[in-house]
């Protein structure tokens, strides 16, 4: 079984990102993103060209089966939101739950 | 006048510490810590070695002032504690207070 990280990132300066956060984004095998379009810019940033894969609560119910099975395979996946850390201190909405109602 | 920066530190993984952090810890001209032994193992690891000065609830109204002075000179500084987010997530006591009361 692979492990899902809930990574915080920055909610205003690009520098307030921890370097485990950064470790994690850059060796997992997939990152969820709330926009890909978003998290693109700070990954670009730190030149991180980890797999994006949208996830949010408007697709997060069909995503989340998805993301359990990648999981199973072994597969380290990252759960960013656009700022801030999902579903604790996260200035958007939660994208946590969809996964966590599925008991991973 | 300088700066009086708030910066987290390590809760437990040295790498949950931000750029920013470190950045502002390296480059300010002191480091009010509440325990300079145990920071010192934190500055040593990052090969940091700005000048650390004790403040903690047992000193801090004593240190407050001479604090406060250095800030007027224009000197930055960075106030951390054992682990956390002083006087904000700081599984520690607070040590904020004494700077707090002086109104900087």
């Amino acid at each position: 079984m692979g492990k899902l990280y809930v990574v915080p990132t920055p909610v205003g300066n690009l520098e307030d990102i921890t370097l485990r956060a950064l470790k994690v984004l850059k060796e997992c095998d997939l990152i969820l993103a709330e926009d890909t379009r978003t998290s693109g810019f700070l990954l670009k940033h730190y030149g991180i060209d980890t797999h994006m894969q949208s996830h949010h609560k408007f697709n997060e119910h069909h995503s989340a089966a998805h993301v359990v099975e990648r999981l199973k395979t072994g597969e380290n996946i990252a759960l960013i939101s656009d700022a801030g850390t999902p579903g604790i201190s996260d200035p958007g909405f939660f994208c946590l739950y969809g996964l966590a109602y599925r008991k991973i």
